[in-house]
């Protein structure tokens, strides 16, 4: 598949047009639209202008809520549930954070449970908000059921990320993983590319480990059973009750919490996925000298990134560090798009009567772009 | 090797004479006992009597202080941080978690960090500790460095466990588990047995992966290289960065906000092993109707176990399932205890003017246990 890249400037301006079009205010579209680019920014393909094809789609098919308002339902000093009424989730998730930063501002610690939001990007963006501001920050999310528990053959559970974020120098601490082995972003790769998937990623309808991901996303699409394995595979041996299990911690702070709807049921409703999140900031100062203990996590960054390395390895990163290196290359050198995404943005500008030339001078359109029918 | 079972009195009786021998008061060493045979009767044999050997040695060498008490050094209505003072980890840990229950049930949430504590048993325990109380709790505690970062030969990171534990019915939910992908016991286990290790549990001194039980484990106990994988293994395509990651967590809550000694510093002391542990209570209710919350998790839980099996798997477990049932087997038919621990309880028994046969009546020592040096 090719790439072609594009500035920064060029996809902020394609894609505050879209937002504003679909009837968002300017602030909103900003809003979203620094999620999503975060994401291209952090080499993050997964989630940025690949995603814009999904959230159309939402809107379309009225999941997505245009005028929803989030809404405090339950709060304490320290904690709030909110429900999103199915808006746009990148809203509701800025507004659940900035909420949970009050809370840790004021008490020390802050956890806000959302339920009735939509895919909200990545969970990373979220959690630096907090560490933007010198706290801990923590988001999760549940999704569309497609981790399959230890001993399983059904998809019970989404890829339920969870990241978290902290204070350091030279780079602040961002972990942001799925709790699943991979996404199912990464088998869409493989079968674009015809390749065999790693073994240790899927299971087949029968529960067994597969390879063949043009059979295990049939299955998926179609619900026929089978899906991604947990972080740690299918057997014990390999932990995979543990990915299960964070899995399953992911879903306590977003579903369980809000009363909300658990992967299991996500995105089985025709005018809302039910989608949830949690989300926590925990304000350093409340352990002591927040400064201090910024400086303590720094130098034992440091001493990991400096620990020996195995033979042939050229260095060992630290969580957060690969999406630093790639912002600073994306702001350079361009955000590359791939001829299937931009495939979609032609159609979206179609939808939304936008002229896609316009956003993207000189660019064409692959000839055979029949097979690239969108991510859906 | 050959296993013995003894009734729960038995071990009790013992654990707690060796307790108070040492010096510790009745209510001491009531805790301490508590916390040990929890892990026996949950099946987690690695954390119960066959760590008494390292209490012992512990006590001996002057890294565990009898007499310390745990201290809180900064608090606020939602958190402290506590200095053990390098006293017994059970103790620290009780004191600890009790903290964190009280500010949840006051406040909403109470996270509590603790710096200079020893080895504190299962993890479990504590987030076990808040849910009884119908509390959320987590618990997580760094160790000596034996897990290597991705991409590195060195070990940096302790097994660095994570558990939460919440209510739920006909079983509370409790998921404790390593962030590396096995723990030490493992390795011991097969290189007790003979057999080469599974693949993707170890690497060796230059930072690639090997199956040699004693290879490994004389690298780790000379420090010189090589350890136990994260959990997803030593390559990114398996999620490797995913369980360093989640060390750090552990790493975060333990030894980062109390300013203790990290995983890479611990147990390297003459007068202490520097270990520090993480621990947080959430009130339910803090969310609303605590026993919705509950019920909601049940009815989710209960859902997964009733999901289609894989062929040829018998049942899907949610986590706390197999310690329920694990306790219930061992209330009724005795604690297995293996020979090599019994070796270590007959030293502990020499050591202390204990009368070994008194506590064991019928127990022969295997004539060969000279091979028994015990799990140091």
């Amino acid at each position: 598949m090719a790439y072609v890249k594009w500035s920064l400037d060029t996809l902020e301006k394609f894609c505050a047009d879209v937002f504003e079009t679909f009837g968002f205010s300017d602030e909103e579209s900003r809003k979203i639209n620094d999620v999503l680019l975060t994401a291209d920014l952090y080499g993050i393909e997964s989630h940025g202008m690949q995603r814009m094809v999904r959230y159309h789609k939402g809107i379309e098919k009225g999941q997505i809520h245009l005028d929803a308002k989030p809404e405090v339902v339950f709060e304490t000093p320290v904690s709030a549930v909110v429900d999103g009424h199915s808006g746009m989730g990148q809203l509701i998730g800025i507004f659940a954070m900035n909420k949970a930063i009050e809370k840790a501002e004021s008490a020390g610690i802050g956890i806000v449970s959302v339920r009735n939001s939509n895919h909200y990007g990545i969970a990373g963006y979220y959690a630096q908000m907090a560490s933007k501001r010198g706290l801990i920050g923590l988001s999760c999310t549940n999704s569309e059921a497609i981790m399959v528990p230890t001993f399983g053959r059904e998809a019970m559970i989404g890829t339920n990320p969870i990241a978290i974020a902290a204070p350091a120098e030279p780079y602040p601490f961002l972990f942001d993983a799925s709790t699943s082995v991979v996404t199912r972003g990464k088998l869409e790769m493989y079968n674009k590319m015809g390749k065999p998937l790693p073994e240790g990623w899927a299971l087949d309808e029968t529960g067994a480990p597969s390879t063949e991901a043009p059979r295990v996303l049939a299955n998926i699409v179609g619900k026929k059973g089978g899906g991604i394995m947990p972080l740690g595979g299918s057997t014990e041996e390999l932990g995979s009750h543990k990915g299960y299990g964070n899995g399953l911690i992911a879903e306590l702070f977003s579903s369980i919490l809000s009363l909300g709807v658990t992967s299991d049921q996500c995105c089985t409703f025709p005018d809302k996925t039910g989608i949830c999140h949690g989300f926590a900031a925990i304000n350093p100062a409340a352990f002591g000298d927040a400064d201090a203990i910024r400086d303590h996590f720094s130098e034992y960054l440091r001493k990991l990134r400096e620990s020996q390395k195995a033979e042939g390895a050229e260095r060992i990163y630290t969580h957060g560090e690969k999406e630093i290196f790639a912002e600073a290359d994306r702001r350079e050198n361009g955000i590359p798009v791939n001829d299937g995404t931009m495939i979609e943005l032609k159609n979206l500008c179609d939808y939304l009567n936008l002229e896609f030339a316009a956003y993207f001078p000189g660019y064409e359109l692959p000839e055979d772009f029949a097979g690239f029918a969108g991510n859906y």
